[in-house]
């Protein structure tokens, strides 16, 4: 698989995408559409949160009864969840009307919806505003389409491969949305990905599953899960490879490149945490099994106490050894090696001799890396996660006024 | 019971109590002593982390082994922990030195520290700090004794109630430290409370476990459980009531004043988190179980938007019920009421009507509370937090430093 640069979710074959403002915000782009030329193939995961936003209620419908899915709209600015009946008809009424304006089944059309919880959608703006929506297949309506789904994100989040299935040239991108309420099992989170390549909507799902967990699942900002979050893949099978299926020689080259799709989507919500300053990614060796190793990961990462050390650069080891501690894992405190970078600093279980200038230089990088070696088993696992800065404060002590 | 003011944990019959700098810190008190007259029954819980600080070996085997105290040791400024076999050696030796100045069995002594995890101790200050140590009965040696345990607590922590017990007045007094690393499960806390009532090891060991649950193990900072920390009770018996057990008619009279002087703890804990401004109260009615109940409010209140909104005056709701939806409990979507103070803002799953600016002014109060309805059971449970500040992220981000 190769990275391409300038590619983007209208890249594959047959899709395009658009986003403007139509009024949900006060003047960001906050209405976005993407579309393929033919109905794809759909997989997708949603949010664990029991209470769910009412977009999932329709998206999940398309997702396990349509199997396939065209096109979807996204709002952003307002989640349209916990808002009752209304909410679920308000949704339904963004499918529909974004169907009829696409002269196709509504039953292809997904929804999706970010911003404040609890908020009644604005129907008006919406409803103008899918009029005025003209996918194309160049670079500015993916550019238009990842910005109109941003909310307090910085940057807008898209990544491109390729890779060769049956000789031909197939293609995977994605483009997606942070930065709060992010954590393990979806959380404010959007993720859209696109493909040309040919494969059942059932493989596609249990592909996206198992991938997520240890990508999009291994992420957290903050620890909160929202209500409203899902990762949608559409494969149009436009690059007319034969079906893929796990028999099919080429089915690892594609789960691969969708793999790292996924991931590089997930360390870019991580790195644009809310307020975030830097990347901080945690690798876990020799745990008991890879799910405790990607446990313990996960743990150190969400550590209060760690992310606020590595916005101060400070080499706390402490706070990353206490963490592991409480993570829940099976361990031996005696058989502990933690790495800061390549450098060690704790070694057996206690403190080795290390330069703090050395180390204080290191995390002061835009990404920095924790390695845990537990001398337990063969489980390992990665997690990735964001530092907790004074920003991470001010934007959500103030984010509904 | 009674609450008493200026009544500490010196103010039981046969305590005494001093605090003093040493020389671990620059400057602030750092090396703290409480003893009782006589050997007292004594009880204890411990850290739940896989790792675990030096003092708590020594202090575990004087609660159940020895299953008497008589003198407990405390050092603020290092916490002891990840120190390896010297780290145990030299926890030890505090005891012995200890039991040496005052004449009494090394196995009556507890030890604790509290404060940066994986430094060496300073021995050559404790030590020579211990010689110094001159506990009195006196509310000025109660008042040095909860300073020298502090770290980062902005406020000393002391509380103390009497009941009577066999027409005898009998009181229980405590202090405890907080600030950071606070979680259930027991946290980088510190806390010491002394009883002159006679009453055996296990049965208070019992008392404590089941009162833990609800009060210190109910509260939470920033979701670290730290490697250290513990809470011990000493009952000296000097109030000559008749030996309580579970069958003593006055027994509920000592569990509850016990409880409430726990909770009086765990709430001063909580408010003094580090960097908060407001006690937030979450309670929970309606759930499956009492445990799903505290695991809900536990939820709520560790929410870092949750914390954040509530730092900002902010009546988020829409956090709220995502985080009730998110703490794994069994619940009805469309069945939840939600009260920021007594001011309902969701009914049905549904938000309703309420006056911003009003719920603006009851959040900007030091002490605030939420009250969630499930309607699925029986259970109810509270948890105590506190809000996310940018002083949180200031004093963490340069602890070390």
């Amino acid at each position: 698989m190769k990275r391409i640069t300038y590619k983007n979710i209208a890249s594959p074959k047959g899709f395009k995408a658009t986003g403007i403002h139509c009024g949900v915000k006060h003047k960001k782009k906050d209405l976005a559409l993407l579309i393929s030329e033919v109905p794809a193939s759909v997989a997708g995961v949603f949010s664990t949160n029991a209470i769910q936003g009412a977009p999932l209620v329709v998206t999940k419908e398309v997702v396990y009864t349509t199997k396939k899915m065209q096109a979807i709209i996204i709002n952003s600015g307002i989640a349209n969840s916990c808002t009752g009946k209304q909410g679920v008809i308000d949704a339904y009424t963004m499918q529909e009307k974004t169907a009829q304006h696409l002269g196709i089944s509504p039953a292809l059309v997904g929804v999706a919806s970010t911003g404040v919880i609890g908020e009644a959608m604005k129907m008006e703006p919406v409803l103008s505003g899918i009029k005025e929506l003209h996918p194309i297949d160049e670079l500015e309506g993916a550019i238009q389409f990842s910005q109109a789904i941003m909310t307090t994100d910085t940057v807008t989040k898209d990544t491109a491969y390729k890779t060769i299935i049956d000789g031909k040239e197939i293609m995977i991108a994605g483009t997606a949305k942070g930065s709060g309420m992010i954590e393990p099992n979806m959380a404010t989170m959007l993720a859209f990905i696109t493909t040309d390549a040919n494969i059942e909507s059932d493989h596609l799902q249990a592909a996206l599953k198992s991938i997520t967990d240890v990508t999009f699942n291994a992420i957290t900002v903050d620890g909160d899960t929202s209500t409203n979050d899902m990762v949608v893949v559409m494969a149009n099978g436009l690059a007319e490879n034969k079906t893929l299926t796990p028999a099919h020689p080429d089915w690892d080259a594609f789960v691969d490149t969708l793999h790292v799709v996924s991931q590089d989507l997930a360390k870019m919500i991580a790195k644009d945490g809310e307020g975030a300053t830097k990347l901080i990614e945690v690798e876990v060796q020799g745990a008991m099994t890879d799910a405790e190793a990607r446990m313990i990961a996960k743990t150190v990462v969400g550590s209060p106490l760690v992310k606020t050390a590595v916005f101060g650069s400070d080499a706390n080891w402490g706070r990353i050894i206490a963490a592991v501690g409480y993570s829940g894992a099976t361990l031996d405190p005696n058989a502990i090696k933690i790495l800061i970078g390549t450098t060690p600093v704790v070694e057996n279980g206690e403190p080795v001799y290390f330069s703090e200038e050395q180390l204080h230089l290191y995390l002061k990088q835009a990404e920095v890396k924790f390695v845990i070696e537990l001398n337990q088993g063969n489980g390992q696992g990665t997690a990735w996660g964001c530092d907790l800065t004074y920003d991470y404060v001010q934007i959500n002590a103030t984010y509904r006024s």
